[in-house]
């Protein structure tokens, strides 16, 4: 399978539509970046995934991870490109600077993690694991912490896991029952079985170190009452060197429908040592830290995947001959012409690149906020982070599955055997709208808790800041109906939520994919707008008009299908499920 | 996993939707079929799908088919219930009573079928391709050929197989290969490989009758040039017993996304024996008389994955403790409601709910037409059918993987696992939307050929039937807005097609979903009516709400959609894909 890194749209996005060159010096810790700088590390980055980590791929897949008497070998292929990855430092990109990170903006890790994602997202999970850990003990690790784990994890030394399912305990945490007893050193004890720990074990790193949620004695009912601990493979000693195993291992590993190669581990933990992360009974919170970050990043494997799967889907669409144009034979020397001249074959394709160069800007979006946030204080931008997560890891994850099921019908019967590798895509990319909060679960946050908790005014925020921006006057009716409908639509859930306690759930997933058609409505008609005049401004432009034209109409039923009451739902009888 | 047969389903849409007790008096063939007969068959349909298919399942997917040197094993599971299928004399139920077929009528073998499907799709592959063959000789064959094939096949001694695909060749037949060469004796030499055989090698059967499209030595070019013939394992003596050995061999099977229990094989025929079926170079018309039944038939496996997805999303809905219900604690003594107080969650169930349920009844409403076809003669039957068999394809197998993917996402994480068996019909459904013409086939032959042939005549006449039966009431607005709807996107689609030979397949999975809804909202609207007045009444009825208000909005996008010129999709240039 070949890969092709975006290159020249993701520079497109940074310099022409984002502008990172204005921004940037805007931002104290990122005012020496230079343009070249970065140029150098998308290339780079895009290398690296395509050379060294796609080879890995499919051969992942087919010998998958195995486990032995709780020790779990990763496949074979797995271990040049890993410490290649973890060489060049990829997974402190986005790293403190005082701990051995490079300190970049997570909008330029948002280029690499999707293309690492890409080129094989079952390995890039122990990579992304390893981040998120990392970001939480940054965020709420003492120094002697950040000492001792930073360094050896944004060098890939050491990998992380976070440890919070329990096989009776999956979206809602508050009924777990992992247990930590305090120590006279200080530590705790950690006892109870977790389940679902991706990279929980494995052998890509000498050291795992597990965030893992659990509950000290006597503390409150519910998420109030959860902690974080740190709570290592092996427990490092003063000098950071390795120290004593500690007592949690492997019970088994899950078979799962795909990312095969990525071990996802039941961890029985036997009063294991472990170190309080942050405060006692503050753990949920300091876990959510890392959230906005991780769901971003979920968000953004299933853009790498809708990337694979299109790329294979328009390159198989160009060499395969069948059938002849509507308009006549296109290629009459030959028995059939290409697979292109069929319209509802680029319609398929089409549809792919639309969502996912417009999910490629809006990740971006997203990672532009989360930097403003965390470097600035910028409390707008943070309230737009929170808004917009949820809808970056659904949407990102929801396109991108049915990318790779779209790449998978253009393939035909060869979309369905192994060797082609796209069937492998629709598997692994599944999982992306499952784990880190299922995409409902994504969809309550944001209309339950984000749109509802300041009536709406975040979203009309944004609405404003879309409506201001320039964009190509050819899209600007359909462009100002979507906002209008955005905003009435926002204003009839808000008001309706009132007294209808139901209503935020029922209406959620529909609300969710009316935000992000009309996100990409707007980035479309800029990114229209910003264009170049060459081959691939004119790809742009031609791909907005499809989205205005062919995608965005949907918005019309959304609001419909939203306007519905909770009583189509609630009504039906349970028992009779 | 379990499985519970939609028996009390299947007898409201047979004697109270479609009324069969009045219909089939009508039917000269079906007059003496007792309303007993009829409920005993989908009983007893339903217990060997249930209790003793079903089991097969899982063990069918872990085990898979194997290949070693021409001889392909099934899974050690499907002996025994291939051999009570067939037993049960249930591949011959509509088949020719001269022949030993049971002469039941399509409508019920579309409620057996469906839960042979859901039961164990890739075990039931085996069935349907015989089911499809028989058909095609007992249409096209000499009477001797019917004679020798048509009671071992009924019995299921014999199993049949389709070989039209060339791995160059797919849905393009016209530029196929494979040759045939006339004997001194009257049979023919065949020569070439075909790939995608489903059901070509295996251990279920003591022989394999192969269906094989191939060319005769100067027949014309492309589709008109292909001829159809009997290509058996073993060669038939004239009194029934196996002679000789053919000389095909199965070169390989394919390792696939899913159905790993069907056997998919390479055949490569050298010389083989074959005996022509029907005329001379109209091989592909042969074929096709088969086709539309196939077609019903994949529908029908969709429908079946649906259903079986939904069954175990519902059970487990019910069972997992997760959150509180937004209105307050409904289970207050346990540490969790059930997964059924969740708003989104419901909405999964019922848009699962909704659409298995109307395709039943569509289903069942595209067998009476081909009943009427068959037995009656009746022209209009035999064009409603036409126009509707890929609907019928596409729709419910689109519905059926979506159903499949929503239940794994009502399972969460443990719905990416392979121990609950969710992953797998996910899995196995998939293919319903590729073989037997890619669902993008099927659009553009409803719109391509069916709507455009007569200019919508036919349409206008399916319109009119559904606006002259009596529908529950309450949807009268919508039901006469999604009529008026159709008609019009139909009138702009004929119109336009004149001057736009690409608008067909342009709008035609559009259309093709446009048309889907109108149908499902005339069968709900009409179930909703006849729904009787208990529990099972009161489900249709909530659910035809549901339908109504959530589902069928999207026809207003989809009519906006359709209304977009071709060049949205032609604009894009080729080589920037």
């Amino acid at each position: 399978m070949q890969y092709q890194p975006p290159e020249r749209d993701a520079q497109f996005l940074l310099f022409e539509v984002f502008r990172v060159q204005d921004l940037w010096p805007e931002i104290e810790a990122f005012a020496e970046i230079s343009e070249d700088l970065v140029r150098a590390v998308v290339a780079e980055g895009g290398r690296i995934a395509a050379e060294v980590v796609t080879p890995s791929n499919q051969p992942g897949d087919e010998q998958a991870c195995t486990w032995d008497n709780g020790e779990v070998s990763t496949p074979d292929a797995y271990k040049l490109p890993f410490t290649e990855i973890t060489g060049g430092g990829w997974l402190g990109l986005a790293g403190n600077v005082n701990y051995g990170g490079q300190g970049m903006p997570k909008m330029l890790a948002c280029i690499v993690e999707e293309m690492l994602w890409a080129a094989n997202t079952s390995l890039y999970l122990y990579g992304t694991l390893t981040v998120g850990s990392s970001l939480c003990i940054e965020t709420h690790g003492t120094k002697q912490q950040k000492e001792t784990y930073l360094p050896k994890m944004y060098a890939g030394q050491w990998t992380g896991a976070m440890a919070l399912t329990e096989s009776h305990a999956g979206t809602d945490l508050g009924i777990m029952r992992a247990k930590a007893e305090p120590q006279a050193d200080g530590s705790y004890h950690i006892s109870g079985t977790k389940v679902f720990i991706t990279g929980g074990e494995h052998d890509l790193a000498e050291n795992i170190i597990h965030l893992v949620l659990a509950k000290l004695p006597g503390a409150p009912d519910g998420t109030k009452g959860i902690s974080l601990f740190i709570v290592p493979k092996f427990l490092p000693n003063e000098d950071g060197s390795l120290g004593e195993r500690n007592s949690w291992s492997s019970g088994s590993i899950e078979h799962k429908m795909g990312i095969r190669g990525s071990a996802t581990s039941v961890i029985n933990y036997d009063q294991s040592t472990g170190f309080l992360l942050g405060e006692e009974n503050r753990g949920l919170a300091a876990m959510f830290t890392m959230m906005n970050y991780e769901r971003l990043s979920v968000g953004l494997q299933g853009l790498g995947s809708g990337e694979l799967a299109y790329q294979q889907a328009a390159s198989y669409a160009k060499d395969r001959l069948q059938g002849r144009s509507p308009t006549g034979a296109q290629n009459p020397h030959a028995a059939a012409d290409s697979l292109l001249v069929h319209p509802d074959v680029r319609r398929m394709l089409l549809t792919q690149r639309a969502y996912n160069e417009a999910g490629r800007a809006f990740g971006l979006f997203v990672g532009m906020q989360l930097d403003l946030a965390k470097y600035n204080g910028d409390r707008s931008a943070q309230e737009l982070a929170e808004l917009l997560t949820p809808v970056a890891k659904a949407y990102l994850s929801d396109k991108g599955f049915e990318g790779a099921v779209m790449a998978q019908q253009v393939f035909g019967g060869h979309g369905y055997i192994r060797e082609w590798g796209v069937e492998q895509i629709v598997r692994d990319t599944r999982i992306s709208q499952i784990y880190e909060g299922t995409n409902g679960v994504q969809a309550l946050d944001l209309v339950g808790r984000k749109v509802l908790r300041d009536g709406g005014a975040t979203v009309r925020k944004l609405v404003d800041q879309m409506a201001q921006t320039r964009i190509a006057q050819v899209h600007q009716i359909e462009f100002n109906e979507a906002l209008d409908r955005l905003v009435r639509v926002t204003a009839s859930v808000v008001g309706r939520a009132k007294d209808e306690p139901n209503l935020p759930g029922a209406v959620s997933t529909d609300y969710l994919e009316l935000m992000g058609l009309t996100l990409y409505a707007w980035l479309w008609a800029r990114m229209a707008e910003l264009a170049p005049q060459d081959e691939f401004g004119e790809a742009k432009k031609a791909t907005s008009m499809f989205f205005y034209q062919r995608l965005l109409p949907k918005t019309h039923g959304l609001e419909r299908s939203i306007a519905a009451s909770a009583h189509a739902l609630m009504d039906f009888p349970d028992d009779l499920f």
